[in-house]
């Protein structure tokens, strides 16, 4: 059976999806992409979808499916390369993909991460000063 | 027909070969990384073959293609993810891959890459300053 290859980055893995999803390929590649994420520690997935030429109802569930697992394992979610024909595709089908991340290309993908984890990072620790600065001034 | 696609990370363009490498496959690969190295001015190619089961002798030949094709483009190949039993069996058909760089997995491919950029940077201004002292020191 075909499997897609995982290419870890620094924090982020990388998939290139270039074979055809089926039942089998997308199952196998959502638990390889759950242990590679437990056993990394990684904090983003990057799918590229460049090199497909339809995105179907099936794909996009799929991709919704493994955004979710990421999701939980604590890691976000960015589907890039989505070429013209397939968004016009998507639309015109009524599938917009939600709950998915888009961005142009794996650059502009990994400055997403990186900036929605820097975010993330720096979210509690303002959470953390606001509730702590009324609490001090009240007395 | 299909096409593998490139992806660019920083000064990276990244391939990870997935389909059976067909004449016309192949072909199309060398054409296109040649463009995207013009156009984009990287100066390193890493190739991913950890999906492939089988390296014969004509994926052989494509990869020092390639490696040779960027090597006049000024930009280096580094072969990264062959699976241990690849390598046995490309050592018991008597292929070694000559002229191609491995490593094990796109970082350490990157790693490679970047040291030997610097290195690369280095090397003329080291020999420019031993050129200039004793032209200096001669009057």
């Amino acid at each position: 059976m075909e499997r897609v290859p995982i290419l870890k980055i620094g924090d982020i893995l990388l998939v290139s999806i270039q074979i055809d999803m089926e039942d089998q390929v997308a199952l196998q590649l959502q638990e390889d992409l759950a242990d590679r994420i437990v056993a990394t520690g990684c904090h983003g997935v990057i799918i590229d979808i460049s090199a497909l030429d339809i995105v179907d109802s099936f794909v996009g569930r799929t991709l919704a499916t493994i955004a979710a697992i990421s999701k939980v394992l604590d890691a976000d979610t960015v589907v890039v390369g989505m070429r013209p024909a397939v968004a016009i595709t998507l639309v015109e089908l009524g599938l917009s993909l939600p709950g998915i991340r888009t961005a142009l290309n794996v650059e502009l993908g990994m400055e997403l991460l990186a900036r929605e984890r820097s975010e993330d990072d720096e979210e509690p620790a303002d959470e953390g000063d606001d509730i702590e600065t009324p609490a001090v001034t009240t007395p």
